[in-house]
């Protein structure tokens, strides 16, 4: 079996190392990722520039391919140019810091994954919900178990991933899995706004607070319950339950 | 009635100052619009660097604010720091270039929108399908009329925007217009792979299409058959269908 692995938080990540040593266990694994940071990239590909790749060393051996591209990049550019097989699964992550409700938009980590979906790949996003301390060995473990899920049930449709968060508590708490939907709250965030030395006003993003609706079949009430939260997440983004109702409005 | 009217191709655009003077017509309009070109920024949002804001004078007078941003951060910005009045439509376009398929997740324009739909103000995106020679002028018209559709009906779901592709043909031989769905083929595309002067590898990202997978009820068919392409697009992205399948994986 191959994976291809890929994240957002660059290949330099402790949440993709952790990934790839548990992930090597199982299968054979190839690590193409950016080479900094991309957080909030959202769905974000390359045009304008052209993209490098070079080889990265990591744990005394070579670990795989660090791109200038986001995680979208990542993807296409490894299937398309740098890997000789096709792979069987796409794994982006271990993110550091939850993908939930509408967030899931803005995430270059499920982008990897949406990446590999639209190409018909089974695919899936992992997070771990905390932004401090993280600890990412059992994350790692549930990946793995879950790369054998896809493989063994092999009813992934094309063009759906799964987008997974792990509550970052004791593993021993964690009551289970959820298959729950996007949270609907609008993410609440400000800017704020300052001046700077040569007086001219800048803002930042800043406060952004997605809040669970309450809803027990929703990704954040899930994780705040202490479950591992799975949504399926579908790339074809056609609202069907609304075009009867556009159908009859009148454009003459 | 209050538009707020931002784009992906910034503010100095064609379509969006062509947009700007038919959407004057019927409404007050508030310009925020990225400084420049900011095409296949997906819906990404600025999180490491600051955002600045100018005005921005086009035909002789105020037109509008231009942003260090993308259109995700326009539309937050807007609304939450800029704008007085929260809009009653949030309108990104005229793109020039169409926005079908899964290109529809890359898409700066659409993000715009999807901004707008998140925080619950109805919102459309609306693209003219060349990327040679375009005429505006039709496009804006339709936009005009559907700004008025939508007040009129009043019957757009939270969290769901709409999608509009105008085909770049001479306006009487358009057809009318269809609801329909994404198109869901592939997008094609392939590397360069190039040398530079250095002897350095570095690829661009070319020859992308995304092919019509021939329905009728699907983007890319409508427009090539003459039709206004209108698709409502859902930011929940959950995959209801799939969910009951994945209930019976075991993750023990």
């Amino acid at each position: 079996m191959n994976i291809l692995l890929t994240n957002d938080d660059g290949i330099f990540a402790e949440g993709i190392n952790v990934l790839y040593k548990a992930l090597k266990r199982i299968a054979s694994v190839d690590v193409v990722a950016p080479d900094t940071e991309r957080s909030a990239v959202g769905h974000a590909i390359t045009l304008s520039d052209p993209l490098r790749v070079r080889k990265v060393t990591r744990n005394g051996s070579f670990f795989g391919y660090a791109t200038t591209g986001t995680p979208a990049d990542c993807v296409k550019l490894a299937i398309s140019a740098i890997l000789k097989k096709k792979p069987d699964i796409v794994v982006s992550g271990i993110n550091l810091g939850p993908n939930v409700g509408y967030s899931v938009l803005y995430s270059g980590t499920v982008s990897g994954a949406s990446e590999g979906a639209i190409i018909g790949i089974p695919s899936f996003a992992i997070s771990l919900a905390t932004f401090e301390k993280p600890d990412y060995r059992f994350a790692a473990g549930f990946a793995r178990r879950l790369v054998k899920q896809i493989m063994d049930n092999n009813t992934m449709p094309a063009g759906t991933l799964l987008n997974v968060n792990i509550p970052a508590i004791d593993s021993k708490r964690i009551k289970g899995v959820k298959i729950v939907k996007q949270t609907k709250t609008a993410i609440k965030e400000r800017f704020d706004k300052r001046e700077d030395p040569r007086k001219r006003t800048y803002y930042w993003l800043t406060g952004e607070v997605v809040e669970s609706d309450g809803d027990n079949d929703a990704d954040i009430e899930a994780i705040r319950k202490r479950y591992i939260s799975i949504t399926p997440i579908k790339c074809d983004m056609t609202d069907y339950g609304f075009m009867e109702e556009l159908k009859k409005w009148s454009f003459e």
